[in-house]
């Protein structure tokens, strides 16, 4: 199952911690790409990839000046995370277990893009986070996490921190 | 059950709209309030209640100068979330359904605050996002979500936007 997650309209100046953060949960949870439209951002992308090259991979982070290609070229279901579509609870069982592009919104979602989504699916329908609503969908799409070749991994410990170096 | 979210270290420049994020997540699965050391943000706390007033509460936001006197006179069990903690399912079980304090971080973690926590989870132990960890967390929790006196409410939709007003 391939899991791309396409991320609209980036904002360097505003966005670019809250895209960084939607990238890592991408990883952490799972999924294998990260697109994203709106400015290109070099920084951006360099961090997160000095995450995986620590952390482990594979991962990508790609920039995409158009979304409308992405959604056409698309092999598999389209989901859409809106505040304002249908709630999870009441449709993760109609979710494929297919190649699956999952779009999180920037400012302004243009309206087309609900009628070309297959699934407009809320994490609530209530105002809160991309971050959050792209990690509670994936968490409960219980993906299979792969790290490879870390540099860095964590032992996990009731107290402190302890990190060992591969 | 008392729920309150103490985010960390806020700063104005770097975290207004993650920790905006963060205030929008708490509220949205269902805790009472969130605390907030750091600089005081008028600006970030204005657009909470501005969200509260709109969409429903009750939901407190406030700022604190230190974190040191909230954790002293908290009664109940003090959560710490950190990618290097306890995986999530690994102790769920244990977490009481009492009063909760659940911390979540800013840049730096003082040492003494994995100590002082009663249990320090981490929602995978990768980095990623302290938004959707939080959001992971409470969404788990399963607490009672009431929106009291909203001006707007959604009605799901499977394709579009359909709001109404109270």
């Amino acid at each position: 199952m391939k899991i791309t997650v396409l991320r609209l309209g980036h904002r360097i100046f505003r966005d670019q911690r809250l895209t960084t953060h939607c990238a890592l949960v991408v990883r952490t949870f799972g999924a294998n790409e990260i697109i994203y439209t709106g400015e290109k951002d070099s920084e951006m992308e360099n961090s997160v990839k000095d995450v995986v090259k620590r952390w482990g991979g594979p991962f990508k982070i790609k920039h995409e000046k158009s979304w409308k290609p992405i959604l056409k070229n698309w092999k598999g279901k389209i989901i859409h995370l809106t505040m304002y579509g249908i709630n999870l609870d009441d449709c993760i069982k109609k979710i494929p277990k297919e190649n699956l592009l999952i779009i999180i919104g920037g400012e302004k979602v243009p309206s087309e893009l609900y009628q070309l989504s297959d699934f407009n699916i809320a994490i609530e329908n209530q105002p809160h986070s991309e971050v959050a609503a792209l990690a509670i969908l994936l968490d409960k799409l219980k993906l299979k996490k792969k790290f490879k070749n870390p540099k860095i991994k964590i032992i996990p410990q009731k107290k402190g921190k302890k990190l060992v170096s591969k």
